[in-house]
Protein backbone atom coordinates (compact mmCIF):
# COMPACT_ATOMS: atom_id res chain seq x y z
CA UNK A 1 0.00 0.00 0.00
CA UNK A 2 1.79 2.97 -1.12
CA UNK A 3 -0.17 6.40 1.31
CA UNK A 4 0.48 9.82 -0.02
CA UNK A 5 0.56 12.82 2.77
CA UNK A 6 -0.25 16.40 1.24
CA UNK A 7 1.26 18.71 4.14
CA UNK A 8 3.16 15.55 5.34
CA UNK A 9 6.14 17.83 6.59
CA UNK A 10 3.82 19.07 9.88
CA UNK A 11 3.66 17.51 13.23
CA UNK A 12 -0.06 15.84 12.15
CA UNK A 13 1.76 14.27 9.18
CA UNK A 14 5.17 13.03 10.32
CA UNK A 15 3.55 10.90 13.01
CA UNK A 16 1.19 9.61 11.24
CA UNK A 17 4.04 8.72 8.55
CA UNK A 18 5.92 6.78 10.83
CA UNK A 19 3.66 4.78 12.30
CA UNK A 20 1.97 3.99 8.82
CA UNK A 21 5.80 3.48 7.57
CA UNK A 22 6.62 1.09 10.58
CA UNK A 23 3.57 -1.28 10.37
CA UNK A 24 5.19 -2.11 6.41
CA UNK A 25 3.58 0.88 4.17
CA UNK A 26 5.19 2.97 1.70
CA UNK A 27 4.62 6.50 2.39
CA UNK A 28 5.19 9.74 0.40
CA UNK A 29 5.56 12.80 2.63
CA UNK A 30 4.25 15.79 0.26
CA UNK A 31 5.01 19.51 0.97
CA UNK A 32 4.70 23.32 -1.40
CA UNK A 33 8.49 22.50 -1.47
CA UNK A 34 9.63 18.97 -2.56
CA UNK A 35 13.31 19.79 -0.81
CA UNK A 36 11.43 20.24 2.64
CA UNK A 37 9.73 16.86 2.38
CA UNK A 38 12.49 15.17 1.12
CA UNK A 39 14.59 16.80 3.86
CA UNK A 40 12.26 15.54 6.57
CA UNK A 41 11.60 11.92 5.26
CA UNK A 42 15.67 11.75 5.73
CA UNK A 43 15.45 12.83 9.00
CA UNK A 44 12.44 10.75 10.12
CA UNK A 45 14.47 7.44 8.18
CA UNK A 46 17.36 8.66 10.41
CA UNK A 47 15.75 8.67 13.66
CA UNK A 48 14.51 5.00 13.31
CA UNK A 49 17.56 3.32 11.15
CA UNK A 50 16.99 -0.10 12.57
CA UNK A 51 13.36 0.07 10.89
CA UNK A 52 14.12 0.98 7.16
CA UNK A 53 11.00 3.45 6.94
CA UNK A 54 10.00 3.23 3.27
CA UNK A 55 9.61 6.97 3.75
CA UNK A 56 10.31 9.66 0.95
CA UNK A 57 9.65 12.80 0.34
CA UNK A 58 8.17 14.73 -3.06
CA UNK A 59 5.89 17.74 -4.16
CA UNK A 60 2.12 17.63 -3.19
CA UNK A 61 1.35 16.02 -6.66
CA UNK A 62 4.13 13.45 -5.84
CA UNK A 63 1.95 12.55 -2.79
CA UNK A 64 -1.43 12.78 -4.61
CA UNK A 65 0.11 10.28 -7.25
CA UNK A 66 -0.11 7.55 -4.28
CA UNK A 67 -2.84 4.98 -3.94
CA UNK A 68 -4.35 5.97 -0.88
CA UNK A 69 -3.88 10.53 0.17
CA UNK A 70 -3.96 11.88 3.37
CA UNK A 71 -4.53 15.77 3.88
CA UNK A 72 -2.52 16.89 6.93
CA UNK A 73 -1.91 20.42 5.98
CA UNK A 74 -3.15 23.22 8.44
CA UNK A 75 -7.07 22.98 7.99
CA UNK A 76 -7.26 26.69 6.70
CA UNK A 77 -4.76 25.97 3.61
CA UNK A 78 -6.62 22.24 3.13
CA UNK A 79 -8.35 23.27 0.24
CA UNK A 80 -5.81 25.47 -1.53
CA UNK A 81 -4.07 22.38 -1.53
CA UNK A 82 -6.57 20.09 -2.97
CA UNK A 83 -8.00 22.03 -5.31
CA UNK A 84 -5.28 21.72 -7.87
CA UNK A 85 -5.18 18.09 -7.07
CA UNK A 86 -8.26 16.72 -7.96
CA UNK A 87 -7.48 14.88 -10.92
CA UNK A 88 -4.69 13.18 -9.56
CA UNK A 89 -7.28 12.34 -6.43
CA UNK A 90 -10.55 11.45 -9.25
CA UNK A 91 -11.41 7.99 -8.04
CA UNK A 92 -8.82 7.60 -4.26
CA UNK A 93 -10.04 7.52 -1.24
CA UNK A 94 -8.74 10.54 0.52
CA UNK A 95 -8.22 10.91 4.11
CA UNK A 96 -8.83 14.20 6.00
CA UNK A 97 -7.00 14.75 9.28
CA UNK A 98 -7.49 18.55 9.55
CA UNK A 99 -9.39 20.24 12.96
CA UNK A 100 -10.37 23.95 12.29
CA UNK A 101 -9.07 25.79 15.45
CA UNK A 102 -7.93 29.02 16.88
CA UNK A 103 -6.17 29.46 20.44
CA UNK A 104 -7.52 31.64 22.71
CA UNK A 105 -5.40 32.45 26.00
CA UNK A 106 -4.83 28.85 27.64
CA UNK A 107 -8.01 27.21 25.45
CA UNK A 108 -8.20 25.82 21.77
CA UNK A 109 -11.54 26.99 20.12
CA UNK A 110 -13.27 25.09 17.48
CA UNK A 111 -14.46 27.32 14.61
CA UNK A 112 -17.29 25.75 12.55
CA UNK A 113 -15.96 26.25 8.71
CA UNK A 114 -18.99 26.72 6.15
CA UNK A 115 -19.42 23.35 5.44
CA UNK A 116 -19.83 22.02 9.27
CA UNK A 117 -16.17 20.43 9.22
CA UNK A 118 -13.08 20.39 6.95
CA UNK A 119 -13.91 17.13 5.90
CA UNK A 120 -16.68 18.19 3.98
CA UNK A 121 -15.22 20.94 2.96
CA UNK A 122 -12.87 18.58 1.81
CA UNK A 123 -15.26 16.36 0.27
CA UNK A 124 -16.66 19.16 -1.86
CA UNK A 125 -13.57 20.79 -3.50
CA UNK A 126 -13.11 16.54 -4.71
CA UNK A 127 -16.02 15.33 -5.66
CA UNK A 128 -14.74 12.72 -8.07
CA UNK A 129 -13.33 11.52 -4.33
CA UNK A 130 -14.25 9.24 -1.80
CA UNK A 131 -13.24 10.89 1.39
CA UNK A 132 -13.26 9.86 5.05
CA UNK A 133 -12.61 11.90 8.11
CA UNK A 134 -9.57 10.38 10.96
CA UNK A 135 -6.98 11.36 13.18
CA UNK A 136 -8.04 14.40 14.62
CA UNK A 137 -7.52 13.46 18.31
CA UNK A 138 -4.34 12.15 18.50
CA UNK A 139 -0.94 13.88 20.40
CA UNK A 140 1.00 14.55 17.25
CA UNK A 141 4.15 13.91 19.22
CA UNK A 142 3.08 10.95 21.17
CA UNK A 143 2.57 9.57 17.07
CA UNK A 144 6.02 10.19 16.06
CA UNK A 145 7.83 8.27 18.93
CA UNK A 146 7.47 4.90 18.43
CA UNK A 147 8.77 4.56 21.76
CA UNK A 148 5.80 6.70 23.36
CA UNK A 149 3.44 3.61 24.25
CA UNK A 150 0.90 5.83 22.67
CA UNK A 151 -2.20 3.96 22.74
CA UNK A 152 -5.96 5.41 21.43
CA UNK A 153 -8.79 5.09 19.76
CA UNK A 154 -9.77 6.70 16.11
CA UNK A 155 -12.87 7.68 15.03
CA UNK A 156 -13.61 7.31 10.97
CA UNK A 157 -16.56 8.66 9.27
CA UNK A 158 -17.05 8.95 5.71
CA UNK A 159 -20.19 8.99 3.47
CA UNK A 160 -18.61 6.15 1.13
CA UNK A 161 -18.65 2.91 3.03
CA UNK A 162 -15.90 2.18 1.03
CA UNK A 163 -13.51 4.85 1.94
CA UNK A 164 -14.40 4.47 5.80
CA UNK A 165 -13.08 0.45 5.14
CA UNK A 166 -9.28 1.91 3.58
CA UNK A 167 -9.79 4.51 6.13
CA UNK A 168 -10.16 1.84 8.97
CA UNK A 169 -7.64 -0.13 7.69
CA UNK A 170 -5.12 2.45 7.80
CA UNK A 171 -5.83 3.05 11.29
CA UNK A 172 -5.61 -0.91 12.24
CA UNK A 173 -2.36 -0.89 10.42
CA UNK A 174 -0.50 1.62 12.84
CA UNK A 175 0.65 0.58 16.28
CA UNK A 176 -1.56 1.41 19.82
CA UNK A 177 -4.63 3.12 17.52
CA UNK A 178 -7.93 1.25 17.10
CA UNK A 179 -10.66 2.36 14.66
CA UNK A 180 -13.73 3.40 15.58
CA UNK A 181 -16.73 3.56 12.61
CA UNK A 182 -18.32 6.63 13.59
CA UNK A 183 -21.07 6.91 10.74
CA UNK A 184 -21.55 9.44 7.80
CA UNK A 185 -19.32 12.66 6.93
CA UNK A 186 -22.34 14.55 9.14
CA UNK A 187 -20.14 13.01 12.26
CA UNK A 188 -17.22 14.97 11.31
CA UNK A 189 -18.38 18.48 12.08
CA UNK A 190 -18.42 17.09 15.94
CA UNK A 191 -15.30 14.93 15.33
CA UNK A 192 -12.96 17.68 14.97
CA UNK A 193 -14.45 19.82 17.22
CA UNK A 194 -14.11 17.44 19.87
CA UNK A 195 -10.29 17.99 19.11
CA UNK A 196 -10.51 21.19 21.04
CA UNK A 197 -11.51 19.63 24.00
CA UNK A 198 -8.85 17.58 23.83
CA UNK A 199 -5.91 20.05 23.59
CA UNK A 200 -7.69 22.19 25.81
CA UNK A 201 -7.82 19.37 28.34
CA UNK A 202 -3.80 19.00 27.65
CA UNK A 203 -3.02 22.64 28.48
CA UNK A 204 -5.00 22.75 31.40
CA UNK A 205 -3.37 18.99 32.88
CA UNK A 206 -0.16 18.74 31.53
CA UNK A 207 -1.16 15.89 29.63
CA UNK A 208 -1.04 14.51 26.00
CA UNK A 209 -4.32 12.20 26.82
CA UNK A 210 -6.26 10.19 23.96
CA UNK A 211 -9.46 8.81 23.79
CA UNK A 212 -10.65 5.61 24.89
CA UNK A 213 -14.32 4.41 24.16
CA UNK A 214 -14.89 2.02 27.04
CA UNK A 215 -17.31 -0.37 26.25
CA UNK A 216 -16.68 -0.97 22.52
CA UNK B 1 -25.75 18.68 49.69
CA UNK B 2 -29.49 19.23 47.86
CA UNK B 3 -29.65 19.33 44.40
CA UNK B 4 -32.70 19.63 42.77
CA UNK B 5 -33.02 18.37 38.93
CA UNK B 6 -35.15 20.08 36.49
CA UNK B 7 -37.02 17.42 34.20
CA UNK B 8 -35.71 14.59 36.42
CA UNK B 9 -38.45 12.22 35.91
CA UNK B 10 -36.32 11.21 32.38
CA UNK B 11 -33.87 9.06 32.11
CA UNK B 12 -31.09 11.50 31.88
CA UNK B 13 -32.39 12.97 35.20
CA UNK B 14 -33.28 9.73 36.65
CA UNK B 15 -29.51 8.00 36.27
CA UNK B 16 -27.71 11.27 37.94
CA UNK B 17 -30.90 11.21 41.04
CA UNK B 18 -29.39 7.75 42.02
CA UNK B 19 -26.39 8.03 41.27
CA UNK B 20 -26.26 11.08 43.48
CA UNK B 21 -28.49 9.65 46.38
CA UNK B 22 -26.18 6.83 46.42
CA UNK B 23 -23.20 9.00 47.79
CA UNK B 24 -25.78 10.44 50.29
CA UNK B 25 -26.82 13.92 48.61
CA UNK B 26 -30.46 14.59 49.16
CA UNK B 27 -32.01 14.73 45.75
CA UNK B 28 -35.32 16.57 44.66
CA UNK B 29 -36.71 15.78 41.13
CA UNK B 30 -38.43 18.18 39.34
CA UNK B 31 -41.38 17.64 36.76
CA UNK B 32 -44.46 19.68 35.45
CA UNK B 33 -46.42 17.54 37.17
CA UNK B 34 -45.32 17.14 40.56
CA UNK B 35 -47.34 13.81 40.71
CA UNK B 36 -45.53 12.17 38.39
CA UNK B 37 -42.36 13.22 40.30
CA UNK B 38 -43.18 11.94 43.27
CA UNK B 39 -44.08 8.56 41.74
CA UNK B 40 -40.90 8.35 39.88
CA UNK B 41 -38.73 9.11 43.03
CA UNK B 42 -40.72 6.21 44.74
CA UNK B 43 -40.03 3.29 41.98
CA UNK B 44 -36.36 4.83 42.56
CA UNK B 45 -36.68 3.98 46.31
CA UNK B 46 -38.16 0.96 45.71
CA UNK B 47 -35.55 0.13 43.49
CA UNK B 48 -32.76 0.21 45.69
CA UNK B 49 -34.29 -0.90 49.22
CA UNK B 50 -31.21 -1.09 51.35
CA UNK B 51 -30.02 2.15 50.32
CA UNK B 52 -32.30 4.47 51.60
CA UNK B 53 -31.75 6.71 48.70
CA UNK B 54 -33.20 10.19 49.71
CA UNK B 55 -35.24 11.00 46.45
CA UNK B 56 -37.99 13.28 46.81
CA UNK B 57 -40.41 14.31 44.14
CA UNK B 58 -42.04 18.33 43.62
CA UNK B 59 -42.88 20.39 40.83
CA UNK B 60 -39.81 22.10 38.86
CA UNK B 61 -40.39 24.90 41.33
CA UNK B 62 -39.65 22.91 44.33
CA UNK B 63 -36.80 21.35 42.87
CA UNK B 64 -35.26 24.78 41.88
CA UNK B 65 -35.58 25.75 45.45
CA UNK B 66 -32.53 23.21 46.11
CA UNK B 67 -28.79 24.47 46.58
CA UNK B 68 -27.67 23.36 42.81
CA UNK B 69 -29.92 22.55 40.70
CA UNK B 70 -29.60 20.63 36.92
CA UNK B 71 -31.11 21.04 33.85
CA UNK B 72 -32.28 17.44 32.61
CA UNK B 73 -34.99 18.13 30.51
CA UNK B 74 -35.07 17.67 26.65
CA UNK B 75 -33.10 20.29 25.09
CA UNK B 76 -36.00 21.51 23.00
CA UNK B 77 -37.67 22.33 27.02
CA UNK B 78 -34.51 23.80 28.71
CA UNK B 79 -34.86 27.24 28.10
CA UNK B 80 -38.95 27.61 28.85
CA UNK B 81 -38.77 25.36 31.92
CA UNK B 82 -36.11 27.39 33.50
CA UNK B 83 -37.62 31.02 32.39
CA UNK B 84 -40.31 31.28 34.83
CA UNK B 85 -37.36 29.90 37.62
CA UNK B 86 -34.89 32.80 36.93
CA UNK B 87 -35.00 34.51 40.68
CA UNK B 88 -36.05 30.99 42.30
CA UNK B 89 -32.03 29.77 40.14
CA UNK B 90 -30.29 33.45 40.86
CA UNK B 91 -26.55 33.07 42.76
CA UNK B 92 -27.05 29.09 42.31
CA UNK B 93 -24.57 27.16 40.60
CA UNK B 94 -27.40 25.21 37.65
CA UNK B 95 -25.43 22.53 35.92
CA UNK B 96 -26.76 22.19 32.37
CA UNK B 97 -26.40 18.08 30.68
CA UNK B 98 -28.87 18.56 27.55
CA UNK B 99 -27.77 18.05 24.25
CA UNK B 100 -29.01 19.30 20.93
CA UNK B 101 -29.10 16.11 18.80
CA UNK B 102 -31.63 14.39 15.75
CA UNK B 103 -32.28 11.17 15.26
CA UNK B 104 -31.63 10.60 11.17
CA UNK B 105 -31.54 6.81 10.35
CA UNK B 106 -28.55 4.63 12.19
CA UNK B 107 -27.29 8.10 13.61
CA UNK B 108 -27.73 10.61 15.68
CA UNK B 109 -26.73 13.69 14.62
CA UNK B 110 -25.31 17.02 16.49
CA UNK B 111 -27.79 20.69 16.13
CA UNK B 112 -26.08 23.67 16.98
CA UNK B 113 -28.32 25.82 19.15
CA UNK B 114 -27.71 29.51 18.10
CA UNK B 115 -25.30 30.42 21.15
CA UNK B 116 -23.42 27.53 19.73
CA UNK B 117 -24.69 24.85 22.88
CA UNK B 118 -27.88 24.21 25.28
CA UNK B 119 -25.44 25.36 28.03
CA UNK B 120 -24.55 28.82 26.60
CA UNK B 121 -28.83 29.27 25.75
CA UNK B 122 -29.27 28.04 29.75
CA UNK B 123 -26.81 30.89 30.89
CA UNK B 124 -27.84 33.72 28.93
CA UNK B 125 -31.86 32.56 29.99
CA UNK B 126 -30.49 32.68 33.57
CA UNK B 127 -27.74 35.59 34.01
CA UNK B 128 -28.09 35.75 37.29
CA UNK B 129 -26.94 31.98 37.58
CA UNK B 130 -23.34 30.18 37.65
CA UNK B 131 -24.06 27.85 34.53
CA UNK B 132 -22.17 24.90 34.12
CA UNK B 133 -22.37 21.91 31.74
CA UNK B 134 -21.50 18.17 32.74
CA UNK B 135 -23.10 14.90 32.19
CA UNK B 136 -23.81 14.93 28.41
CA UNK B 137 -21.82 11.15 27.11
CA UNK B 138 -22.92 9.24 30.11
CA UNK B 139 -25.05 6.07 28.88
CA UNK B 140 -28.83 6.77 31.02
CA UNK B 141 -29.50 2.84 31.58
CA UNK B 142 -26.31 2.26 32.90
CA UNK B 143 -26.48 5.18 34.96
CA UNK B 144 -29.41 4.42 36.51
CA UNK B 145 -28.61 0.70 37.27
CA UNK B 146 -26.51 1.24 39.99
CA UNK B 147 -24.62 -2.52 39.93
CA UNK B 148 -23.41 -1.60 35.74
CA UNK B 149 -20.22 -1.07 36.61
CA UNK B 150 -20.23 2.05 34.75
CA UNK B 151 -17.32 3.70 35.03
CA UNK B 152 -16.52 7.06 32.59
CA UNK B 153 -14.83 10.25 32.71
CA UNK B 154 -17.02 13.60 32.84
CA UNK B 155 -16.45 16.62 31.19
CA UNK B 156 -17.13 19.74 33.16
CA UNK B 157 -16.70 23.65 31.73
CA UNK B 158 -18.31 26.93 32.61
CA UNK B 159 -17.17 30.28 32.04
CA UNK B 160 -17.65 30.68 36.40
CA UNK B 161 -14.88 28.64 38.06
CA UNK B 162 -16.51 28.15 41.52
CA UNK B 163 -19.67 26.53 38.96
CA UNK B 164 -16.90 24.15 37.80
CA UNK B 165 -15.71 23.23 41.42
CA UNK B 166 -19.22 22.63 42.11
CA UNK B 167 -19.83 20.48 39.29
CA UNK B 168 -16.68 18.84 39.58
CA UNK B 169 -17.42 17.88 43.22
CA UNK B 170 -20.84 16.65 42.31
CA UNK B 171 -19.44 14.06 39.38
CA UNK B 172 -16.78 13.16 42.51
CA UNK B 173 -19.27 12.16 44.65
CA UNK B 174 -20.74 9.37 41.80
CA UNK B 175 -19.51 6.00 41.93
CA UNK B 176 -17.31 5.57 38.72
CA UNK B 177 -17.27 8.93 37.36
CA UNK B 178 -13.85 10.94 37.44
CA UNK B 179 -14.30 14.87 36.73
CA UNK B 180 -12.23 16.80 34.16
CA UNK B 181 -12.49 20.32 34.15
CA UNK B 182 -12.32 21.69 30.07
CA UNK B 183 -12.36 25.18 30.42
CA UNK B 184 -14.63 27.74 29.24
CA UNK B 185 -18.56 27.39 28.43
CA UNK B 186 -17.16 27.87 25.03
CA UNK B 187 -16.04 24.12 25.17
CA UNK B 188 -19.83 22.93 25.35
CA UNK B 189 -20.11 23.64 22.32
CA UNK B 190 -17.93 20.52 21.24
CA UNK B 191 -18.88 18.62 24.22
CA UNK B 192 -22.74 18.78 23.21
CA UNK B 193 -22.00 17.69 20.22
CA UNK B 194 -19.83 15.21 20.60
CA UNK B 195 -22.80 13.01 22.38
CA UNK B 196 -24.01 12.48 19.05
CA UNK B 197 -20.91 10.38 18.04
CA UNK B 198 -21.01 8.74 21.64
CA UNK B 199 -24.59 7.75 20.69
CA UNK B 200 -23.87 6.98 16.63
CA UNK B 201 -21.63 4.42 17.93
CA UNK B 202 -23.48 2.81 20.54
CA UNK B 203 -26.09 2.13 17.58
CA UNK B 204 -23.31 0.78 14.84
CA UNK B 205 -21.45 -1.18 18.01
CA UNK B 206 -24.32 -2.08 20.10
CA UNK B 207 -22.59 -0.49 22.81
CA UNK B 208 -23.48 1.59 25.71
CA UNK B 209 -19.86 3.51 25.53
CA UNK B 210 -18.42 5.58 27.70
CA UNK B 211 -15.77 8.11 27.58
CA UNK B 212 -11.97 7.76 28.84
CA UNK B 213 -9.04 10.02 28.43
CA UNK B 214 -6.00 7.88 28.89
CA UNK B 215 -2.71 9.65 29.49
CA UNK B 216 -5.02 12.18 32.05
Amino acid sequence: MHVGILGGTGPAGRGVAVRLAESGAKVTLGSREAERAIGIAEELRARWPDLALDIAGADNAGAASADVVIVATPWDSAIATIKPLRELLAGKVVVSMANALIKDGREMLALIPPRGSVAASVQAALPDSFVAAAFHHLPAREMENLESGLESDVLVCSDHPEASVVAESLVDLMRGLRPLNAGSLSQASAIEAFTAVCITLNIRYKAHSTLRMLGI
